[in-house]
C-alpha cells in the first residue's frame, strides 16, 4: 500500500511518447501541438489601415491644413497606392495597406467630405495613429506559438494566417478500455433482479473523449483463461488498457495475476485513499510479447495498464486523478492543478487520502467547493450533483475545516 | 449605438428552439439533454455487497459467536442464494446480491478463514455494515437528471445504467459563418504584399466546436450584387449565419444595407464596448423568403444574423459574449458567468465597456485575471498568450483598481 503521492510519482515516471503526426489545422483543436509555429512574415505584413476613414500626411495638417483633395481610395485587398501629391488625401478602409506618403488616418466620424474634399474636424491628431503599423505584433521568423501546446480557437487563427494547412501534433495513444465482472449485462439488455448494466467503460470512454483520446471497449467475462487470452492479445495491440473491477480481494479478482503471469511488472497495488483503494498500476516489462508471436509490433510503447477498482466513483476518479494526469505529462503538457475552498467542515476519520465530491461555485472571483452527501463509491448518480473532487489529505486530523484551501479536480 | 447590457437583452430576447433529436447515447457528451432522465428500478436493484469477506447474520456475532461456518459462495453476477443455517457464512463479493438470512459483510481483512470455517477478529461490527441497501442511491421512478443537463462523463454513466441507449437532446443549429474583404486569400494561398490570410472564419468555426457546434464557412468578394445573392440563398438553409467584415463605415461594407434589402430587421447596430463596436444584429423578419420560392422553408427558425466588426480580436471576443450566451439561453442551459480578481491596475480613458485580454491563475482557490498587452483589435497572435477576456464596465473612472472582481470569458 503507498501513498497517493507516491503512487503519483511512479505514473509521472511511466509515461509514454506516442510520437507525431500531421492532421489539417481545423482538426487540430484540443490536440498537443508538437512545432513551434513561425512567423511566415511581418504581422502585420504592411502599414495596415486600421479604420474606415481618410489617410494624410501629418505634416500638412501640422501647418494647419484642414481641406484635403482626395485623390484616391484605397481598398482593402488592392496593390499600394502612391499618393503624388502630398498634401491631397486618400480615402482608406480599414485592413487597406496605408498609401505611399500617407502616415496618419483620420476616421470617417471626425470628417466632413463634400464635392471630393474632405475636411478634418478635430483640432488635435497624434501624427501616425490609426495606423497598424508593420511588424507591430511580430517579425518573420517569430515564434508565434511553442511546441506542447494545447490547441484552442486562439490557435487556430494563428495556423491561419501563417498558411499552416497541416500542424504536427502528438499522436494519441491507442487506449482499450475493459469491465469484468459477471453481474454486467449490456445497456440494451434487461438485467435480472442480481445484475446490472455496464456503465463504468462508458463513463471512461467519456472522460478520455474530454482529453480528444478515442477509445476501445471490451466486456470480458470472469474466467480466468479467456480474460488472459483476451489480454495477451490487447497487450499487443494497445499504447494503454484501462480496467474496471477485479483486482480487490474477491475470489473472481484474476487481474493481478494475470497480469503477473503476462509480464506486466506491478509498480503499486492499492492506494491510501477513499474511494480507488484498490488500483492496480503496471508496465509491460519489455515488447517481447508481440516479438515472440513473430509479427512486428504495432506498438512502440511498452503497454501501460490502468486496473482501476469497479465501484463507479472509485473508477471515475482514479480515471480522472491518475490517468488524466499520466497523460499530459506523456504530451508535454504542464498540468495546471487547480484549488478551491472548502465552504464547509468536513469530518473524516480513516487515516486515508479521500476524494471527495463537491459542486464548485465562482463566487466574487473565489473558487468554493461544497461537499455532495453520496452513498459510497457505488452511487453512480451523486456524480450527476457534483462537479468535481476536492482531495483532503492523509492526515491523523479528523477535521478539514471550511476556508481552507484543497487540490480540486474538475470533470465539467 | 447601444450599450453592452442593452445588446445582451436584445440577444436574449432573440433565441431560438432548434428542436429535439434522439442521439446514441455514448454520442450525446457536450450535448444538451432534453428529457427527465428516471431510475428505471430501484438504485442499487439488490441489497448489494459493498465489499469481498462473508456475510452474517448480525444476530449471532452479537451473541458472542466468533466462528462461522461457510455454507456457499455468493458471487457477483449470481442469483440471490438462502443461508439456510442463519448461523453460519457466506463468502460473498463486491456486487454481489446479499444472501437472504445475512445482514452484514465482514470484509476479509478482518477474518481468519480453516478448514470452511471463518473466524472473524474483530470485536465489533456495525449491525449492515458494507452493504449497499436496495434504493439507498435513489427509489424506480426517482428523477436522476433533470432536463436542460449539459452532458458529461458523469451523465453517461447514469444513461448506461438506466439503459437509456439513445437520449433526447437539443438539436444543433444550422450555422453558416461567412467572411468578406478582398484582403483575404486561402489559407494555402501565399499572400501578396498587400493580402492577409482568412483566419476569422476558422476561429469561429473552432469557437463553435467548443460547444460542439458544426459550421460551414464561405467567403464572399466585397461586390455588392454577389453577396446579396449568396446572403438571400444562405437566409434560406441556415438558422443562424455569422459574419466577420464589413460592417462598419468602409466604401465596401455593404452588409447593413444587404441586410435591410433583404428584410433582415437590424435589432441593433453599433455597441459601446472595445473590441467590436461595430457588430451589428438582426433577425429575418419572417420565414417569408423561402415561401415566396415555393419551396418549404428548410428550417423552423427566422434566422438570426450576428455581423461581427472583421478584426480578428473583434469577431473573437463578440462571438464570446455574444453568440454563446445566445446558444445556451436556446438551448435552456444558465449560462454561469465566471469572475476574477484582477492582479493589476488598468488605465482606459474612453467610456465603453472594455474586453480586456487576460490571463489566468488560480492562486489557492482565488481567480486572478493578469491583463496581456497586445496591440489593439488586430494582433491575432496575442490571443494565443491569454486565456480569456475581463470585462470592465463603461464607467466615466479612468483606472479599474487592481484587486477588484470583474466578470470574465475563459475560451480555453
Amino acid at each position: 500500500m503507498i501513498s497517493v503521492t507516491e503512487a503519483r510519482k511512479f505514473i509521472l515516471q511511466n509515461t509514454q511518447d506516442f510520437g507525431t503526426e500531421e492532421v489539417p489545422f481545423l482538426q487540430s483543436v484540443g490536440r498537443i501541438l508538437k512545432e513551434d509555429i513561425l512567423a511566415d512574415r511581418d504581422f502585420p505584413p504592411f502599414n495596415r489601415v486600421a479604420m474606415d476613414g481618410i489617410a494624410i500626411n501629418y505634416r500638412f495638417f501640422n501647418e494647419g491644413i484642414r481641406n484635403f483633395k482626395i485623390a484616391g481610395i484605397q481598398p482593402a485587398g488592392s496593390k499600394q497606392e502612391t499618393m503624388k501629391d502630398a498634401s491631397n488625401c486618400y480615402e482608406v478602409m480599414t485592413g487597406a495597406v496605408l498609401p505611399n506618403n500617407c502616415d496618419t488616418v483620420i476616421r470617417y466620424e471626425d470628417v466632413t467630405i463634400n464635392n471630393g474634399i474632405a475636411t478634418i474636424n478635430v483640432d488635435k491628431l497624434n501624427e501616425g495613429q490609426n495606423i497598424h503599423t508593420k511588424a507591430k505584433d511580430g517579425s518573420l521568423g517569430d515564434v508565434l506559438i511553442k511546441k506542447n501546446t494545447l490547441i484552442s480557437a486562439a490557435e487556430i487563427g494563428v495556423f491561419a494566417t501563417v498558411g499552416k494547412t497541416t500542424v504536427k501534433v502528438a499522436k494519441l495513444p491507442k487506449v482499450m478500455i475493459v469491465s469484468t465482472g459477471d453481474e454486467l449485462v449490456g445497456v440494451e439488455e434487461n438485467p435480472e433482479a442480481h445484475q446490472i448494466r455496464r456503465s463504468n467503460v462508458f463513463t471512461l470512454v467519456s472522460l478520455l473523449q474530454k482529453l480528444n483520446i478515442p477509445s476501445e471497449t471490451a466486456h470480458i467475462t470472469d474466467d480466468k483463461s479467456i480474460l488472459k487470452q483476451k489480454i495477451a492479445s490487447f497487450l499487443q495491440e494497445f499504447d494503454v488498457l484501462l480496467f474496471s473491477g477485479a483486482v480487490s480481494k474477491g475470489k473472481f479478482d484474476y487481474l493481478p495475476e494475470i497480469f503477473e503471469e503476462l509480464k506486466v511488472e506491478k509498480l503499486f497495488h492499492k492506494v491510501t485513499q477513499r474511494p480507488g483503494k484498490p488500483f492496480w498500476f503496471g508496465r509491460e516489462a519489455s515488447l517481447g510479447i508481440s516479438e515472440r508471436n513473430g509479427a512486428a509490433s504495432p506498438k512502440n510503447n511498452k503497454t501501460i495498464v490502468f486496473a482501476f477498482p469497479g465501484n463507479p466513483i472509485s473508477t471515475y476518479v482514479n480515471c480522472l486523478v491518475y490517468f488524466y494526469e499520466w497523460y499530459h505529462k506523456s504530451v508535454g503538457i504542464d498540468y495546471k492543478s487547480q484549488t478551491a475552498i472548502l465552504s464547509e467542515d468536513v469530518n473524516f476519520r480513516p487515516n486515508l487520502t479521500y476524494f471527495l465530491q463537491v459542486k464548485l461555485f465562482n463566487e466574487n472571483g473565489i473558487l468554493k467547493a461544497t461537499p455532495i452527501k453520496g452513498n459510497g463509491s457505488g452511487d453512480l448518480a451523486s456524480l450527476v450533483h457534483a462537479d468535481g473532487f476536492i482531495e483532503l489529505p492523509k492526515t491523523e486530523e479528523l477535521v478539514f475545516k471550511k476556508g481552507n484551501v484543497f487540490p480540486v479536480i474538475s470533470y465539467r
